[in-house]
């Protein structure tokens, strides 16, 4: 028994639970195609479980993978694989350190999409320059055990707002309430979405652009009676419109639009005038399942 | 049957699972005492569960709470409660919504406090000017429900770096290894440190100010070899110091500082200078707990 | 003569310049026609120079307009003004803090507007809901004193890249130099643009769109030899488009993406694996005038 | 005549401003003594001009000293130098510049520093354990040409509170006037200092920690009229206590701590309870000059 080991027999404590990784792994990959390029940049993280114990009881870091090693596995295995989609490079990666290192029980591979889209240059896209399309980001988080593989697919900050067709009234109304039943207001959230599929669909491109299309659509249509009921009416449709996707998860904070009180200025205010504030602001969730 | 409710029967998904609340709600408490002033600033997130799904489903609210009345709550609270510590008003908070809505089966109140200290004006305390003590901040989560209620206290942000006393070799060393073994290198990193109550301590804000102190003198005193060991060394010296910790997490990003290669341009680096790199960073977690 | 005034006849400074204003001042304004809403965000700074030395000298504040009636002044104004463009809302709020108080004797009023997009339904602009345009921003900046009136308009954050066509070679090679020449490299820039008219174009918002897209299109077609060279190529171009633009001044941070280096990894990079680093970055600015 | 230069001779426009440099070159420094180490991480912005003209029209690199190149020689000068106080290292870098490339006409040399406190351990200080001192930042410019060098010094984000001895009255009270007068309100702010050097002092640090300090016990003990009246106070003693600065500039942004309303919820606010606003904020500024 080592001398650190005794001295841990009288601790009473264990180490339960531990996990390491890389974050913030940013790549670049540019496939020069011969009539046009593309442009793909992503930023993965990676957390692996595993017989890593020893590092923290002991400072014996014989069973861990460095994580610049780690890193050096996204650049090396990116160069490899074409990274047309990030689901299918996440499972590559998620992979790799099961099949690679027996000490791994599980991996977790996130990655981050940052999107640009083609320059128009006198009606036609670009071959090979590009414009960003902001801070909306496409997401996968690809699980892998030695049971189990998980896809989740998602975006991030998506925003959007409308100007009318939403509601919110008939709430609990008691000592701690001011807010007045609201007719007409605006709605703006930044929606994150997530999504498990029960099985891979045939494209992973074409299902992530359906459901973002779907969740624009339904917003921007629907007749909002609450945040919580276009959040339900979106998970439905996605639920209907992608057949694999088996469970969806959106959140919605409720980016107020207020009215700015113009009547101490001796002004009336027709609806028209607001003030956005970022806090505080309604944060609804909600999953919907397959049935 | 209502219509809405038809054609959803003709749907093949249900809502899960859906949470909502308010987040943001920023609060400067200032308590005037006769020779001093405390000058208290938190921000409270609040997710409520419950009979919502109606909301979800059929855009009735009647038994939804405004997201805007949990924020008036908090500031109705907040007059009544000293607001000394953030565990207790959190506590205070997190039972409301439970007492005051039958509808409610669980709430979580997460709180964010900004620090302060006291300008010092010649040696002495300044009894009502302050200055920030930065961007560290502590937390609290307290989780309750009909038949439990859970205290988690943590310290979110805490900078610290370390310019020796800091080794990491003999890990794994294969075909996507380069990282050399280092002997003598920097050690920064921004720790996130939250953990749970067995029962409430006398007095949460000794045992916050113990626990931090705590992490601070491992972190400096400690031999480390590896980001692990340093983490799993605080972990077992905060259980021994706070016996009312059950359970304690730890993540540690490792905030690489680079040695700057300087034989290119003729000169030698004598382990002096350096480059921070924000991205990628190595994440360390791991939980202890008491056995 | 007061007591302040003779403490401060002993001092040996002078309050040489002072001015104060709001800034942040956030507005939505929603404009209902009767086939559509327009949705303007826009984020306004006033500052204001003047007779206000008393305030700073003596805590007289007879002469000071308050902050706060500023923020209500671009209020009031909005709801009287149509707001279609930012550059003619600036010149009502900055004429008319000069036309409204004498003791001020320069005015100028900045404002930052959010970008929204009509979300595409079914192949048509939806009528009132939008998807944010992102972090990119359009602003104007209007001075206005006595005798001048000044309207720069400008965007920021136009985030680009190409893949190709950039090149960087034949620059100073001396001992402080390890930069190897680039034949082919990527060239990724976020843009700030802003520009002087020498007299109001017939409609700010064309003359707007027309310089972004020459912008975009000389980024996207330009072989680049240097940043530099680039960032002429688009001023030249906007002088040639747009008469009425007296002066245009550039900004471009050089956002490198560098080639990983695969070599150690037993790999060859055929210049498509890149790491995208935000620190440091080149910053190359210029102006054009027009002669 | 070059076709290049044929093109620009129909051109109706010139080149009249151009700068070029590099950004964020972040440095960390481990100066190792005896009995402690030293931690210094600064971040450094350099800006030249000169002949680089060419660059622009013609993309001739050839008196371009790359932004790569000024990255080097800051970690080799920085190997050189003891970066003791960041205005000593700020001079060494601009005249480097200047007197390395004939081409450079003037050099602007930017420094930002994080702080770092070192942590106590039992009542001293430790020799080589650092906690972050938080996001206020010291910084200094020095500006050099053929003919002068400037040293301005500063601080950015020196965030502070008072919860009294704080009034605001007697303003312009118009049309657009809704605030009441203060008798008693929070002062918060984010001062940004920055003081421009008649002639070096003695001890860079020693000046910084005294500005620092006179700044700290004004706004600590000023019974305040007007953030204009505190901003003034603070440059009048400075001047006072540090007679090496020419000239000094505060800029304070009133971070309104506003009263929440409790009268609609049934309950008194006895001036504790308010919420604080990130927007819209008012901005102070003045300029103090030795006469």
């Amino acid at each position: 028994m080592s001398s650190l080991a005794a001295k841990r027999g009288t601790m009473s404590s264990i180490l339960s639970h531990n996990a390491y990784g890389k974050s913030g792994v940013r790549l670049t990959k540019v496939t020069r195609h011969p009539d046009r390029h593309d442009f793909k940049e992503i930023t993965v993280n990676i957390q692996l479980e595993g017989d890593f114990a020893e590092s923290y009881t002991d400072g014996d870091n014989s069973r861990v993978v460095a994580t610049d090693s780690m890193r050096n596995t996204v650049y090396v295995l990116a160069s490899e694989h074409p990274v047309e989609d990030i689901e299918s490079f996440g499972l590559v990666l998620a992979k790799h350190f099961l099949d690679k290192y027996e000490q791994v029980s599980s991996s977790a591979v996130h990655i981050s999409e940052s999107l640009w889209h083609r320059i128009n240059v006198g009606g036609k896209a670009h071959p090979h320059s590009f414009v960003s399309a902001g801070n909306e980001k496409r997401t996968a988080t690809v699980y892998a055990d030695r049971d189990l593989v998980e896809v989740e697919s998602g975006i991030e900050n998506l925003v959007v707002a409308k100007t009318t067709d939403s509601k919110f009234s008939g709430f609990v109304r008691d000592e701690f309430t001011t807010l007045a039943d609201a007719d007409d207001r605006i709605f703006a959230t930044a929606m994150e979405i997530t999504w498990i599929y029960l099985s891979p669909p045939a494209d992973f491109n074409k299902a992530y652009d359906l459901i973002r299309q779907t969740a624009l659509k339904v917003f921007a249509t629907h007749m909002s009676l609450a945040v919580q009921q276009t959040l339900n009416e979106i998970g439905e449709a996605v639920l209907k419109a992608v057949p694999e996707v088996a469970e969806i998860t959106i959140a919605m904070p409720n980016q107020h639009r207020l009215t700015f009180n113009l009547e101490p200025l001796g002004k009336k205010n027709k609806n028209e005038i607001f003030y956005p504030v970022d806090e505080p602001f309604g944060l609804i969730t909600g999953t919907l399942k397959r049935t």
